[in-house]
């Protein structure tokens, strides 16, 4: 793994990251393909939105159709035709997610199959293991999120786990694949930094930043992620997981922030609310019926110019998988236009401007901030 | 309308029918859009698959989003973005499905509507004008569907209402759309036959066995194609409504009809029932679990080239709308690259050598018959 930054404006930057499958631009927007498929998406058409690397989940794709099932047909990258990089989740975020079903212990995690039932035990190097098996470009660290409110007690031991298990993930990782830590620590900055600074002695190819989205206030992640900006090197990708809305995007990428992943711009549009450069759209609305608009005046993408929101607001009240389809398609292509006009700005140093512009557009006020 | 028989085989035969969206070449298969989408494919792909024309339902769109809002949004062809030709049905099969619903008079149908309750009346007259607001090519007459089975007397009465619908059919239509008359009578060779000499009477561009594949044996059907394909008249277009199977199509392109509709190939594939050169496979099945092969070894599409049968039944299973997407798209790819085949065999006098192979891959008996 290589990673260049190529232009910066104080700590937002712009540079690029060759993988073993390719090189993308950051800052950077991963679909998420949960199953081994981008929700209603063809790969062609995550070409066409300008999608360069996309994420894969660890947890799904183990339970169904299973890492060894994959390594045996090829790989996900054969198995769905996607032959840019993939960055893979450890897991840790679903079986977390599970809340009292699981059961966490030194050694790893304990769960049940919600298809099967079938007890499994998740451990760091067996984590590491299947995202190998599945072929993973960025493999992730296996952590323990911190739970949201958390007891300094509370998240420091656990942060102390995942820091444990982090060193157990290095060694475990063997093939030429990018192996991404997580800072953890739940709000509490001093163990932000505790955490990174034990990940730089790992010694990994980038820094995550994880437990954030996780129920905490927009001032609480932007402290920490001011925090974080003043102390992360500069020559390591920096991934902010889970993240977010468009105005959280670029917040982010205000403190240096690299790399995102998110499911709204998917699940939102199969619930029928749409990203727009004048906000959310949400086509269920009755006015929009008889609309002969594009969903966005500004957007280039071939839903825009093909379509009317009649015709999407049509689709939806009848249910039709095309509406899915095609409100998919323009969130991504938005998301990834986004992104391409956060880079564009960063590298034309007009990256202020493009600040103003974006709080203005959408009748937002400009949190405080750098820059 | 211009319509030309190029090439004859026995009954079968491949023409052009010229229309004022563009031109088709017959025997040809016209994938079902019911709402205004055909269900899970783009516009884009319908093409890549080889469509020419689509059918579009009037009972649907005439109640969602409606065929007056459908014209002030400029069309069903700008609406859903397919300038390509369109035929749409009368609405006729579609109340008439609706069985205890509906009371059927001399002067047209009542019925409510599914969504609203709202009480509609529809006549020929109003069935026309429908067709004509969604702006459709080919404009199906309104008919009275006949049950099966049926009494001499009922299917005659059935029968001349429908002919005297037609005549007012006749008169209502206005645009330079191509009209299609109706042949009904049941499974009644003279019914049938005067059916077809009223039609030709009030002359209509095109002629439609209507009332097949309604519940009656093959071998009734085959009946009905047998006599009629000695009665139909050689220079207009022949459409046999709703069928059907791979074998359905060929056996009835025997008896020289030019076009079909059916919504299988669209409904198998999102119950993972996929068509192949060797018969229907049913993707959800265990084996292909982890089958590195293509749905179908002799097909050219791209879900062919680049997915596996793992890939299709694993997303069958996780019940990710790509797979009815791929599926769908493999489908009307086989019955578009299905009825090239027939077209090119025709083309070159080899359409018994065709018949012969298309039965023996499918371990099937080929029927007695024309050729």
């Amino acid at each position: 793994m290589k990673f260049k930054v190529k232009h910066s404006s104080d700590f937002a930057r712009c540079s690029s990251l060759e993988l073993r499958r390719g090189s993308i631009q950051t800052p950077a927007f991963m679909p998420v393909g949960t199953n081994g498929t981008v929700k209603g998406l063809s790969v062609d058409d995550l070409k066409e939105t300008g999608s360069e690397i996309i994420l894969g989940n660890t947890y799904h794709l183990m339970l169904r159709p299973g890492d060894e099932n994959i390594k045996k047909l090829g790989g996900l990258h054969k198995f769905m035709n996607w032959n840019n990089p993939i960055l893979t989740d450890s897991g840790g975020f679903q079986v977390w997610s599970l809340g009292e079903l699981v059961k966490i212990s030194e050694e790893g995690v304990r769960f049940s199959s919600p298809y099967d039932g079938k007890k499994i035990f998740m451990t760091p190097e067996n984590s590491i293991n299947i995202q190998e098996n599945l072929g993973s470009d960025i493999v992730m660290m296996f952590d323990e999120c911190t739970d949201y409110p958390s007891t300094f007690e509370n998240a420091k031991s656990s942060m102390e786990l995942s820091m444990r298990w982090a060193a157990r993930c290095k060694k475990a990782h063997k093939t030429d694949s990018a192996l991404f830590g997580i800072v953890q620590g739940g709000m509490y900055t001093d163990l932000r930094e505790q955490s990174l600074m034990e990940l730089l002695e790992i010694e990994t190819d980038g820094i995550a930043l994880g437990g954030l989205s996780v129920g905490e206030s927009k001032e609480e992640k932007l402290e920490i992620l001011a925090f974080m900006s003043e102390k992360l090197p500069i020559e390591k990708p920096r991934y902010l997981m889970g993240v977010g809305r468009p105005e959280d995007i670029v917040e982010a990428v205000r403190y240096g922030i690299d790399m995102f992943d998110c499911v709204l711009p998917t699940r939102n549009a199969r619930n029928g609310q749409l990203f727009t450069s004048e906000g959310v759209l949400n086509i269920r609305n009755a006015p929009y019926k008889m609309s002969d608009n594009p969903i966005d005046k500004n957007c280039y993408c071939k839903v825009c110019k093909n379509y009317s929101r009649a015709y999407l607001n049509h689709l939806d009240r009848t249910n039709e998988m095309l509406g899915s389809m095609l409100s998919t398609y323009h969130n991504i292509f938005y998301y990834q236009s986004l992104m391409k006009d956060i880079r564009n700005a960063i590298k034309n140093n007009i990256f202020a401007k493009f600040l103003k512009d974006f709080y203005n557009s959408r009748n937002l006020d400009m949190p405080e901030g750098p820059i």
